[in-house]
């Protein structure tokens, strides 16, 4: 028999307690839970007093931990707990999406320099095994595209509007009664988060670091009754969806819009607390891998899952980011977008090439039109005082300029 | 800089050719075909007649060949080849579903007794990832049930009959000629070849060893119109499901037979040539895989992602088939089916407790009832002179014989 596996947890929040929970009910694992570390003394807690630890540096400074499990939510706190344990050449398993997407290219660093090892699955989308799908069985596989839901808030909050003919108002409240969205909801319905897991999964997918600044990100805040029925009018819905398309030069190109989706789309049937993505790639083609984006027990599953990896000495191996790199993220493109705004400076504002008018009431105004991905990430970077809704309609928002499908003709062996 | 990774390939039929393309063509690999092991000397073929071989020991032979393909169609002749080559401590990739099915206990036995490898993602769902799911990310998840779309051929069939108004006849003979379909489709619309794959897939999700003649497997050959009608009437669909269910005793309860599908069933919307696996994990929850079952690029796709693995060390660890082993094949249990047949007899051999008659023209009757497993199997094995189509309903037709949700009061932890 091996040695009982030893882990240290900081932070018993949602998925601590899951993962926790996990550990002591699953026969596969035999593992030790020495100690968690949290920060208000005073939290009134599940467990023993003396499972706990108050002091940052007990669990990092124990050699006799084998992984150490990150799973605090800021992730400032939680950036200088994993750099310090890398640096000191530990096993690392973190769920904290902010802190990595924000700080992967330093991460690899670390780990190449130290020789710590860091994994992420639960970072991204859940129980979906997804970072370990383009990491390991994709990583020669050239992609074209990902396009996921990544946010199980958003997505809850529209398969209510949508499903349930709630307003967005009573939808986000149901979502916070729930625990599926935070009391500050702007990192989930405004998609800040899912832009964070894009720039990880480009990362493994295509071998592109993507700052999350770098992603136009646009969210659902805005989305009114007008846009629900237009989309209904056509047999659409309306999804928050992650994007990355790789265009002809190789570039990609990384958006986070609500977008109109078509009734023959696998995302358009991934409702509420679910989580998608769907891979297009050149040889082994399309791809759905769908399941739970949280909770305690799936992104618990996750993390485990990674426990027992990283003990076996699993690590990333980023090979399309050390191959040649020839794959890089998009100077600028323009785009077709859909906006509603009231406020007639926006247009020039962001150069927008208006080619369809869609008149609403008094104030407010929608059109089609034509924008710089650039216009875009500065309204991102300094937004406007208005109530602006940008989506993009799926077929063709991105024109010609994405990689076409893979000219069979050329390629077959003739028999 | 590495040497260039050398393989030999036994089989130049679909999968082959395509994994020659892909090879070619791929900038993320660098690897060489040593040669091509055919059989047939006079057929025409679209390389130089110098890179095939008719000597079947000439590759295993060749000590310089890093990875062995094998991918010919027989079964046994597949099996001879891969044991003969881990008996030699080679590298083995295989796509064979069959031969990895019929054999699989005996082929951990000699990878263990002699130090070879064996991987056979290829094998299952084409290019969907499913054994390395299940084999990695899920080793520690004790599964309550996998459900799947394992058979693109019959898939294809039934879309067409159902989305676009085929004929069974019409449906099998498109099918025939798209390439979907065999010549002769027994292994396919019978529903052997996804009995094949579900025995495998049971290995690594449940750590349990069938052999595809314990599997009750019926196919999609005899359904008619009628079939088609109560479905639609309902809103359902006949989908041709494999499906492992784990009951409260840790028995696994294997089938492969046409249901009668609900439209909020994610595997209702998978359609024509696309495979499925839909998972229930304990933790994990609810996942959906999905791809492209079959074809030359998708399945040779899966086939190059194990010759990577395999030269990097991957194996598979078989780890919830060595563990204490409490799971098992069910020994019997009755389930509720729907059978269309002529002959009365038939009744009275299955011993069906009939609880609904469902009347339909002079020689064919229609009824609802409940049937011993192993009847069902007796039937499968020694199969009678009539036209039978036997179904299952999505619900209830295990009724309370399986494994229940977690029960998340006990486990909780408690705030």
């Amino acid at each position: 028999m091996s040695k009982k596996l030893r882990i240290g947890i900081y932070g018993f929040g949602v998925v601590g307690k899951g993962l926790y929970d996990i550990i002591h009910q699953n026969r596969y694992v035999d593992i030790e839970i020495t100690k968690i570390c949290v920060k208000d003394k005073d939290k009134k807690r599940s467990l023993p007093q003396g499972c706990f630890t108050f002091d940052q540096k007990e669990i990092i400074q124990d050699s006799s931990i084998d992984v150490i499990v990150e799973l605090i939510s800021e992730a400032d706190e939680a950036y200088t707990i994993v750099s310090e344990a890398l640096k000191l050449g530990k096993k690392v398993v973190t769920a904290n999406k902010k802190m990595v997407a924000e700080n992967l290219p330093e991460l690899i660093e670390i780990q190449k320099e130290y020789g710590g090892t860091l994994l992420y699955e639960a970072s991204c989308c859940g129980s979906i095994p997804v970072v370990r799908t383009f990491e390991d069985y994709l990583k020669n596989e050239p992609l074209r595209s990902i396009e996921g839901i990544f946010n199980g808030s958003s997505n809850y909050i529209l398969s209510k509007i949508f499903n349930d003919g709630l307003s967005y108002d009573q939808a986000l409240k149901e979502a916070q009664e729930l625990g599926f969205a935070e009391a500050d909801p702007t990192l989930d319905v405004g998609g800040f988060d899912a832009a964070n897991k894009l720039c990880i999964l480009a990362t493994h997918a295509f071998g592109v670091e993507i700052h999350p600044e770098e992603v136009v990100n646009f969210g659902i805040q805005n989305l009114s009754q007008f846009e629900v029925d237009l989309a209904k009018s056509k047999h659409q819905k309306i999804k928050s969806l992650a994007l990355a398309f790789r265009n002809n030069e190789d570039k990609i190109i990384p958006l986070v819009l609500p977008c109109f989706v078509e009734k023959d789309n696998t995302l358009f049937d991934v409702e509420y607390e679910y989580n998608a993505v769907k891979i297009n790639a050149e040889y082994a083609d399309s791809q759905l891998l769908e399941g739970k984006g949280a909770g305690a027990y799936p992104t618990g599953a996750a993390v485990l899952s990674d426990i027992i990896a990283i003990q076996d000495n699993y690590t990333y191996e980023y090979k399309k980011l050390n191959h040649n790199s020839y794959v890089g993220l998009v100077e600028d493109i323009s785009i077709n977008v859909y906006i509603r705004f009231e406020k007639e400076d926006i247009l020039k504002n962001l150069g927008i090439d208006v080619f369809e008018e869609i008149a609403i009431s008094g104030q407010e105004r929608a059109i089609r039109g034509k924008v710089l991905l650039s216009k875009l990430l500065e309204l991102k970077k300094a937004p406007v005082e208005d109530k602006i809704l940008i989506a993009v309609e799926e077929k063709n928002f991105l024109e010609d300029s994405v990689t076409s499908k893979r000219d069979d003709s050329k390629v077959a062996v003739a028999l």
